[in-house]
């Protein structure tokens, strides 16, 4: 058998598992295990009746552009789509300004590749999303993390942060942030900080990656749509490269994200995506593009809303009612995610084991840092599970923690 | 407004439009033009009231899964489905060693990110298939072409051509060919000749990345199902990295194609495919899934072999009407290409926009060049016009080629 090692590109010798994808494999393997690891949307709440019609009167053959290579872009009209929907979110774009990505994980790959060389730094929040990270990652970028407060990155951290690198004699390309309803811990960045941030990136040159997936999903108890606007509707200069996807408001099975950034940035995406993967799969834009026409998506937002605001309250009562005040967490405002902090001594990576005897599951903080932070922190998605799988699943993950705090007395 | 140049990452930079895909846009923008440019399937032999009837049948809501994000190695059903499509193709393999892609150009994308790093050297055929230039330029690989016989690469001038690398100091990593109908000269490697290029790469120890979209569709009047063997069917060592795709076989709207290898090579693309996209769209890989298991993939298969080598028949027969003999081919004994030899004063590069205006596009050979050859060649892809549009297309073409020997000679 050949060792494969010495054929491998230095990239791939630095390639890790997401842990959320391994949480994902866990899943899988098991039908009672109840699962707060991946953010997966609730499919009770997909369209399925729209998408079926939908998807009888496009597969009818009348338009064979329906299921053949199309421009790597995107699909003109879902473009245009596109424009408007960034439009209703503060944002003046044209179609120069877009481009369809395949999921928005695709999206973080482009930007990875276009805009980062190995050794370059990305600026991120303390704790970030992972796909973000797996992204910089493999083009052999590093990332230098900024402690958050509670309306978000702590900006003079940045500054601080930024100044000993350059004194470092390192290259700092970009600012990565999730401004609404954070992945992992739902925090909000406040909207004077918004519009500080464009103001550090202009003085310092960064680029600020924008990625929003979860911006339609507010809760309406506690925020507004005003306290969603994206940093790109106040970037007069072009600092801002912005992220958004469909896969929470329609279903991630369509792979249908957006970039909306730059002319000459775009340009550059779009050759980097036609190695990548030449197109976004006709169909699946085609499915998109007729849901927002068709007013499905529109209707599905102020559900969507609710729903996850419910799921939110069930895991909260939940929370309080198994755990007291021995686990913290800043209250979800949005999104899908809920940041728990474990006593201290807790190791949440240690755990899972125990929990999946418990029969529950969550994707370990540690994950989400790019220092060694986290240990004690876990994210719990309550987007999926129904009401009383919610509530079980607490109750499991209180057994878990009690019998991890038993075993660490012993 | 900023200058995004200092922004780009050296990758960006090389990063070039493919000249597939802009003829593609030109082709988006009128409809009076006859396209021989990209390689599409024929729509018309898509089988719409299939996909229709099971994707009614998927998307009742009664499985959420079918929209919801999926696992990175791809839905396991249809991992064991392909095993046993490797199988029918001679090649023993297990899910460990498969993964899906969204399309085959995925699969390029991630070979290259995993076995390739910057200046490493791939071997490729010349001519060869521009979506795999991209991939590995993206990369900043080198690529360096070995010439094609009538049976394919020519193996004295490969083994020369890894001496002189070696001489130099350069890392040669890879030899990537298309044996079947290869894109874009439609040319097969001899059977013998693959069993040979085995025992090369083993002697020299190199990867072959064997990439297959069109074996299924080799032409009965001259190719039968043996003479379309893979080289990874005889590889008893691991040397060989496979891709296939259901583009050209069910559609390339479903972005739904495979690559079998190494155990711990198809672990290393997952990783990589963890940051690219997270995973192939779940509704795609069901309905790929659902086709096979149907019996649709199957009977397809006879029926574009007919499709196809009727639509050769009529290009070749109109060539020769149109041409004589100063234009001359290898004859396509499958796939969806004829690679034709202009004479030699014409640059078929500078000729487009003459052929645009006569209302005909092509691929320029020089394209599928890594070194500067290939200026009076172009590919034509008869795959997707109706008869009438072939035979029309090629007297706009030979209307074309005459204007320009005529300012040629002014």
């Amino acid at each position: 058998m050949i060792n494969y090692d010495s054929f491998l590109s230095h990239s791939a010798e630095q390639m890790k598992e997401s842990a959320i994808r391994r949480m994902g494999m866990l899943l899988a393997q098991s039908h009672d295990i109840i699962s707060f690891a991946p953010g997966y949307p609730a499919a009770d709440t997909f369209p399925w009746h729209e998408f079926t019609e939908i998807s009888r009167e496009l597969l009818t053959g009348a338009d064979g552009s329906v299921l053949q290579y199309g421009p790597t872009r995107g699909f003109k009209p879902l473009l245009e789509a596109i424009g408007e929907i960034m439009k209703s979110r503060g944002v003046k774009t044209a179609v120069e300004n877009l481009i369809v990505t395949t999921g928005s994980q695709q999206g973080l790959d482009l930007v990875a590749r276009v805009l980062l060389d190995p050794g370059d730094v990305v600026l991120v929040e303390l704790p970030t999303y992972t796909g973000a990270i797996t992204a910089f990652r493999n083009v052999q970028a590093s990332m230098v993390g900024v402690p958050q407060e509670a309306d978000g990155i702590d900006l003079g951290a940045l500054d601080e942060t930024w100044q000993r690198l350059i004194r470092d004699g390192r290259r700092v390309r970009m600012l990565y942030v999730v401004p609404n309803f954070q992945n992992p811990t739902g925090l909000l960045i406040g909207l004077e900080k918004r519009r500080r941030l464009l103001d550090w990136a202009e003085r310092r040159n960064l680029l600020i990656v924008e990625d929003d997936p979860y911006r339609e999903l507010y809760f309406e108890d506690s925020t507004t749509e005003a306290d969603v606007r994206p940093i790109r509707a106040d970037d007069a200069n072009g600092r801002v490269v912005y992220l958004s996807s469909f896969s929470k408001t329609l279903a991630p099975g369509y792979r249908v994200a957006w970039i909306e950034a730059p002319a000459p940035l775009v340009a550059k995406f779009e050759l980097a995506k036609q190695a990548a993967d030449l197109c976004t799969g006709a169909l699946d834009q085609r499915v998109v593009y007729e849901a927002g026409k068709r007013g499905v998506l529109q209707r599905q937002l102020p559900l969507l809303r609710r729903h996850y605001q419910a799921k939110r309250d069930v895991m909260v009562e939940a929370l309080r009612a198994e755990f007291g005040d021995t686990v913290r967490w800043p209250a979800p405002r949005g999104g899908f995610f809920l940041w728990a902090t474990l006593p201290e001594q807790i190791d949440a990576d240690a755990m899972i084991d125990r929990a999946v005897q418990h029969g529950v599951i969550y994707v370990a903080g540690a994950a989400f840092f790019v220092n060694d932070g986290g240990h004690n922190l876990l994210r719990l998605a309550f987007s999926a599970p129904p009401h009383e799988k919610i509530r079980e699943g607490v109750r499991r993950l209180g057994a878990a923690v009690r019998d991890e705090i038993a075993a660490l007395v012993k």
